[in-house]
């Protein structure tokens, strides 16, 4: 039906939650520990790691443990994947509305030449 | 924690499903039918009601019953939430992009001006 659509299955469902969000546009700005993620959210820390596991599994982040610090860091490749298929249905929806609005100055045009004749 | 968070948790949550990405990329190209929509998957009619319910619920869809038969048609207002939502990210990802690549640029510069003096 769809060519792989697993991933972008998984990035929209990880992108489909506010914390998760909050993670993204965190990372977007550069890379954060697991203590700096949590820090605007109001959740525990069991629960931050857990919206990051979704995360990596969506592979929208990834994360890497250097010592006894996480660090966390946006992997753009899939936020792409998903703006690429808005962007591509925002495409065809606004070709249609072109078309539409030739085909309308076209009838439009018709009666009046009509009328000339 | 954020901005009225609930439209783009249900946008990000409707898209999350291959097959209402389906209907969203059919009906990106006009208004269809119910049936219409139906036709390239591979369930039921019922479970694509269920399917046009959540997408309904989200604002990505509006549909209205014309007789005996439900037209559905694309909302772009909520697509067009999700995806400046996405860009945000993206642009506030390359800005950091840029000023990394500017420090690198400079602290390379630094030793050599220093092997001058």
């Amino acid at each position: 039906m769809l060519n792989c659509p697993a991933p972008l299955d998984r990035a929209f469902q990880a992108l489909a939650d506010p914390a998760r969000r909050v993670m993204v546009e965190r990372l977007a700005r550069g890379p954060a520990s697991v203590s700096e993620l949590a820090r605007p959210l109001d959740m525990t820390l069991s629960a931050v790691v857990q919206h990051l596991a979704v995360l990596e599994a969506s592979g929208l982040v990834r994360s890497q443990k250097l010592g006894r610090v996480r660090t966390c860091h946006i992997e753009p490749r899939v936020l792409q994947g998903a703006e690429r298929w808005i962007v591509e249905r925002r495409a065809s929806w606004e070709r249609r509305l072109d078309l539409l609005g030739e085909f309308l100055a076209a009838t439009e045009d018709q009666p009046k030449r009509r009328r000339k004749t």
